[in-house]
């Protein structure tokens, strides 16, 4: 039995929406109410998972989904040494997994790899995890588990602690928090802070705003008492407006992360940002559930795993219940219908912006030139569509005059959609033939 | 479908017992002769292989247990390089996976991580090896196949022959054969014999004597005509009381080992026991079973595979069978109910006796306090309850008089077993503020 | 459930013949066309993947294949790591997993290893690759593409080209194509041709003869407009006889291979021969097949790849039904006969020769003395009934009259074949206590 893919995979939290997510969480809750209603929702389908990182939790939680919807597992552990081997493709990796199973679960090294990968095959492919950039499955479990501790979204406050320049999973999920307007502290570790242009995106998609708060664990945990806050617009709340810094009083969620030695992280000279038997006692934390991706290392001491407050482990145990709703939406949309995804545009090569400036994109090791996209109205911002690197230009060329302007010019606004031709400097304009035309 | 285990886990032949292993053998014989009465038994069970040390026979023979059960079955092959990887503790894996599957089959380079892993999750860990304590699984095949080829245990004499310090197996098969009264020559290569305090223990536990027998053979193999036994006291041979080191006239089992270079094991000047078509010919072993727990090397030549002693091949092939009957054992118990397993104590940290001595021990990887357990009525032996490495302690402080006597005075004996505090040294007691009470 | 193997393995492609492949196909086109027909055919068997080498496509392909069946799966993906660690040889391993499975697809480094495997188990063994011999699987996953392209086989040209020193699938799929009559276009790169005896055995075996064929493309890829051709004695070619190097006008299918670096191939000063866009426009390529076992690398540029002549991708994805036609065979012949395979003769040591001269014949590893087979009426021909290598004797030794002639010698002539004893020199056969005879 092959079954037609109604969505075609789901690649980044980009993708995710409120209707969307509404819907998923009721079929999580009848997944896990009725278990036995859905012992052969995939009989004769065939799920292969296929690894280029080594991850034990991850792939069992998706093969453990795949059996107890009834699906046939195909297990590539370490694709990495076998494949990369061989010097294959990505591409055709994809391709040819994609002729023998239905749905492929990826994680691989690389920004990016999931939706390059989803180019190459006509079957779903869910991101297990590809470089810094996405882990979607894991935001749903996230979200699920912050669903049945708040019931609501809105007003809430989460703060996310630790390495959020390796992890991919604090990005995955505070994109999606932004999208359902909670407010997001932000308590990185020294030097551990993700990039500018991850947040200022964010805040431009989302219509938040970046505000300093502060508090004594703040700086505990960061060295630094004051700490930025993102929060929609919208969204007022008195103590926050009666100094400059205020004090935050309340987090209704902690996510902490590890740090990720193995994608070069190092904390230097201060201490990684942890928490403590002691600190939650602090006001602060009255109501706060503390969340992590896990594994842990000393950030979380095993010595608070008896609080009731600790949702790690129940986090953990929701894996395998997520993703069997996740394999139920890309296969059985013809039983279990859902919202649909976002979906995020592939981009077009014929932009001529030259190579993704982010080392780790997979369009470098796949040999690609780098898709881009453009976003928001400026007509100066492009993503790359493989891993969303953001790349601003200063430069409009017309293709029908030949002549290439300043952005800020009003020749610039003149030009037509369909002859827009971005350049990142005079020279590569000159070089492509443009004039200059002021 | 999420049966409750009845059994918690199968850590050590220590947890074996007669009764036990009379009813296991007739539900082996059960499953072998009616294979298809089972093969639902599992259905809708997750049993999880979860091996940080290399092994193809052992895993596969656990997975083709579950999947003639109707099981599913999720594969860690190399645990160690992924969880590892991120530092992760064996408690959080445990915890974790036992989140997603309804058994857990572990193996582990350390000693003793059965036991450590069983406290943090609620489902059975069955032991599939962990350093060089227990394989109760291999023990339960081993014996499985002198069950059929013996019948009964009581009065025979096995040999057991090659690494005994580094190999696991021998060690737990010995356990367990001393439990159902058998006769045990030690024919450990040189330098390869195991630590004493293991057979001292042994010989206490099962009213157990040490002798020595001799014999010719036993020169070739070891390069000492004369060789450790351990009998029951109970039993009484006249050959072996007409001299001082009587000869031995007959083994009715030799159980060959390998030698575990990857354990450090070196034979140095000597050559490794193994045994010849030229020593099958000798009286000793007219019906002697060969038995091993393989992977063999030059210690069991190839060209005695079609002797009808040789054992080997049908051990490996009984395997799987055996293991179905444990996962039964673990999870069916309503259905094909077993007596019940021996309880091992699991000890506890308030006798603050310090860190384990054993390097090895489980307890060192995961920074935990060794529980220890006082074993004997001496008030003298500890035991490490993860890993069984013994203490032996020598003064005994009381906590309601804060006095410490060294353990042969009478005041020692008089302290209530509650205030207890046994200490190793008198300075250890000092430092934990006890007076001298002589 | 165990299914009584009436196939007893599928080691070579010189196993396959006309009758058996005609029927083979119509099954894999039976399981295509009505898969729900096959979903139980293999329930309650186990099937083990034992992979000693890095592979994905393969080793999931053959896993695809056992699920689509009904049957349990148990996976060694990498063998080597696990039992080599321990030193165990792949005779005790086939015994033991033989033990566990029904059947077992085995991949190893070492030429032969597949016949090796089958001799220690009763188990069936299917080549998943051996060393740089056999990949039964592929050709007839090759073969099945060709003959959904062009129907018949005889008559048509193919030309082979890459690393046919190397590689085992065109050495694999030549041997198969000259059974069927095909005529086979030899395209090397430099350094990387095969071995000369393989080719000469496969002249005698199928009475094909060698000349030369030109083109020029042909020298854009090896360097050389000239190229070998095997074909058919019966075949006449009006074209190919018109000049003492005529020119060849078509190519039906063009078979790429990858460069095996991880064999220790290397091009050095030439390139290593592949296909461009421009060259697809040559007439010599019109109706030309495009096939390539994959992972592919410049070889085969992606640019390519929706050209109706592409069939790799196909191929690929025709693996799984391919395989399931071979488990089939091997263990439903009850149920879905199929004409016997041609039983390849095992060989035996008692024609002293030697070891095989071959160092990466799995004899070797496995410290056995190699099978010789005699092959051919002339007394002097024998193969490595492993590993195939060719060796030719030039003295005949008489066992009954102990003396030893040369091959060419009358007396030679004269001896009975049971008492022909081969030597590859006199020295040899006066070692053995021989006389030379003249």
């Amino acid at each position: 039995m092959r079954l037609l893919p109604v969505m075609e995979g789901l690649h980044s939290s980009e993708a995710l929406n409120p209707s969307f997510l509404q819907a998923f969480f009721q079929r999580v809750e009848e997944l896990a109410a009725r278990p036995s209603d859905f012992e052969v929702a995939l009989r004769g389908v065939m799920i292969a998972t296929v690894f280029a990182e080594p991850s034990t939790r991850t792939r069992l939680s998706f093969e453990a989904a795949a059996h107890r919807l009834g699906a046939s597992v195909l297990t590539v552990a370490d694709a990495k040494s076998s494949s990369n081997a061989k010097g294959e493709s990505l591409a055709d990796m994809a391709k040819v997994i994609g002729g023998y199973a239905d749905l492929l679960v990826l994680r691989h090294a690389r920004d990016g790899a999931s939706r390059l990968a989803s180019q190459a095959t006509d079957v779903p492919i869910v991101n297990g995890g590809d470089g810094r950039l996405g882990h979607p499955t894991q935001t749903l479990l996230d979200l699920y588990t912050l669903h049945r501790a708040w019931g609501d979204f809105a007003g809430r406050t989460l703060g996310v602690m630790g390495d959020l320049r390796h992890g991919r999973t604090a990005r995955s999920l505070v994109w999606a928090l932004a999208m359902l307007q909670v407010r997001i502290v932000l308590l990185p570790g020294q030097g551990l802070d993700w990039e500018a242009s991850f947040e200022r995106r964010l805040l431009d998609r989302f219509d938040y705003r970046l505000r300093w708060g502060k508090h004594p664990l703040f700086g505990d945990w960061t060295g630094n008492q004051e700490a930025r806050i993102l929060e929609p617009k919208g969204l007022v709340q008195k103590s926050l407006f009666l100094e400059d810094v205020p004090e935050v009083d309340k987090l209704d969620a902690l996510y902490l992360t590890r740090m990720q030695v193995e994608r070069g992280a190092d904390i230097g000279q201060g201490s990684y940002p942890g928490i403590t038997p002691a600190q939650l006692q602090n006001p602060l934390l009255a109501t706060c559930k503390l969340l992590h991706p896990l594994p842990r290392l000393a950030e979380l001491p095993p010595s608070i795993d008896d609080d009731p407050r600790a949702c790690y482990f129940e986090q953990a145990r929701l894996g395998p219940v997520v993703r069997q709703a996740v394999f139920l939406a890309m296969l059985r949309q013809d039983r279990w219908p859902l919202p649909p995804l976002t979906p995020v545009p592939t981009g077009n090569a014929d932009h001529r912006l030259g190579p993704c400036p982010n080392a780790n994109c997979v369009s470098h090791e796949e040999g690609l030139s780098a898709p881009w996209r453009l976003i928001g109205s400026k007509r100066r911002s492009f993503l790359c569509a493989f891993c969303d690197t953001l790349l601003q230009v200063e430069y409009a060329g017309c293709r029908s005059t030949n002549k290439v302007h300043a952005l800020s010019s009003a020749a610039a606004h003149r030009i037509r959609p369909e002859n827009l031709q971005p350049f990142l400097s005079r020279q590569d304009a000159e070089r492509a033939g443009y004039q200059w035309g002021g």
